[in-house]
């Protein structure tokens, strides 16, 4: 069921070798192994966006594959080091929330502590263990061990409280999931909901700043330059965008932000 | 006479999960590919920067390999998915330009329209076609398909306007095709033009803000630090560099920019 | 003794495709080999940023791997390209000491200047011999050629200075070796000089804008948010850390500062 692709998500950033030591100890135990960066610039110590990133890719990836996710501000303290199976997949990496967003997606069967040091590398530093444990684990997965074979079963890991939106007959409260590289601002309501508060392909949208009613398009191509849209992005979410520029730049958005959606009256 | 090889080049950016879901499609589809990144850091929206990356980078690759490249302002409007192949391998992306230099340098041989949904994922997004669209076809080519299966042969793919440079007995008239990361900016004027042009090893140059008469050297490090000079870079282009300095932040030019040579006289 | 593994570390950043320049060449010649990035974002023409950069993660990959390092501000100039070859694999780059301090840890055995024309790309450049020379000359190393086929030994390659430091019974005078992404200042002291100008797990240390007290932890996570602390980093080094912060940005140490550990008194 393994398919000796290892992806790999952190803050980490691509100016340190930390990366490279990650994918040398991953090669030198598991030489067959395909590795995919995910990305290596989620916010430092930003465990939601690192879960974030993580669940918008992990489901395009083929059935076996082992993630790998290190957004670790408690490294070296008492939370475990924990490895999550799905009907997909495996998830490695600390018991903080990062990795259960995307595996929630595909359903979590088993959750295990890793404990098992033989499977790590003989010297176990305090503060990097995405290359002292999360990297050897994985290699070793992609070579056919057992989940089981890392350590004992768990029913207590770290749920991260992950805002969901609230709606009444009248408004929605929603959250910003992501501000992406384009500046495109990805909310956590899917288009279901989004359409009950629109109305003849307006949306009315209460942000911290400023309030808009933005038409509902399909393509960022079909809004006239810089005029602001709402359309359903790529992962099924509703996005605020401009059209070939930044929505997050023009209207001060930050990830965490709350809005609302006012549902629309005919008048 | 395809190499498993696929490359990809956008304006993505390595901060958000989009190269990864691209990459994470094709391994599903491919899993022998081996996927190179070109750049994910072309300026957002820049056909032309984009092209030109390509372009530079396509003809070192081996026999087989195919490229995919998104920079893609329009997607989700009527602009075409196309496949561009030539003598040396195939080209996956949208039709506004951006393949058609690089395919150039490898002769054309045939342009076809993507049209096979079958070879598309099941859901194509409005936003996201280098994922729904161009990374499946990129995998589904390097197991051997033909390009014939993809679609329908066309003719009036989109032709990008690369200014050349113009020429007098007295002045050229060039182009700035690239500033790179260590601030040398590359022109679209090749080795035998600026000899035309030049003057016991020394060159004249009117850019937009600043007449330079620049030594002509053959390696940055035989520059004074700091001294400007021409050289010929490493793709066969005249470039205005500076000794371990930025050319670009010292004379503030941009990709674009037109400059003038002028014939040199014995004076 | 090959692995098939090809390290990369440079100054030329991700957005230009220099690097991908190098992968094509690479897999042109061996289209089996891993390459693996170590990073790109080496500080431009820091000789000693990319030699520590090396030096951190060489050690991790497997025996046989064959490590390429180009920055290399004189490159089409007399400074010879060459190859060493360790213990445990070769590297190859610019004589100009980029290899020294990575390929001391694995002991090196000999040392060749690379010669060999037959082995490089028909066309060498004058500014870019990561392309044209050493990732050809690396690809061919894996697959199987001898290190002695690239040309002849030689005993005079420049090594760097990388200040040592330097104690007495009152003070140990030593340096900043790195500064990580997440502002981590990395010094070239060890943990078992360290421990001798401890005292009760505190440290005394005069930097050159500021003298701090600090404690010695074990993790990042044990300090309050922001307090500052020493504690060993990942490759065995002594560090300065915030909790969650930069300490880089507290304290504006740049790489090669020097500074002092002082003896602490009981008093």
């Amino acid at each position: 069921m393994i398919s000796r692709i290892v992806t790999l998500t952190s803050d980490f950033g691509l100016r340190d070798p930390y990366v490279a030591e990650m994918k040398a100890v991953i090669l030198s135990i598991c030489p067959e192994a395909t590795i995919v960066d995910i990305t290596h610039e989620i916010e430092k110590f930003n465990v939601r966006a690192g879960a974030v990133a993580l669940a918008s890719a992990a489901s395009y990836f083929p059935k076996g594959t082992v993630h790998v996710a290190v957004v670790d501000p408690g490294v070296g303290t008492r939370r475990r080091p924990i490895l999550v199976q799905t009907g997909q997949g495996v998830f490695v990496g600390p018991d903080n929330g990062v990795l259960i967003p995307a595996a929630d997606k595909e359903e979590i069967t088993h959750i295990y502590e890793i404990t098992n040091t033989e499977l790590m590398l003989s010297h176990v530093s305090n503060t990097f263990h995405g290359r002292d444990i999360f990297a050897p684990i994985a290699a070793h997965l992609s070579n056919g061990i057992s989940p089981t074979d890392c350590g004992p079963e768990i029913d207590d890991a770290v749920k991260p409280e992950f805002t969901k939106f609230t709606s009444t007959k009248e408004t929605l409260i929603g959250e910003i999931l992501h501000v992406d590289d384009f500046g495109n601002v990805i909310t956590n309501v899917r288009e279901p909901e989004a359409r009950e508060f629109n109305d003849g392909d307006w949306l009315t949208v209460e942000l911290p700043n400023r309030d808009l009613r933005l038409r509902f398009a399909k393509t960022y191509a079909e809004a006239k330059p810089k005029e602001p849209i709402a359309l359903i992005g790529s992962h099924g979410y509703v996005e605020i965008a401009l059209n070939q520029g930044s929505a997050n730049k023009e209207f001060h958005i930050r990830i965490g932000d709350r809005f609302k959606l006012i549902r629309n009256k005919k008048d």
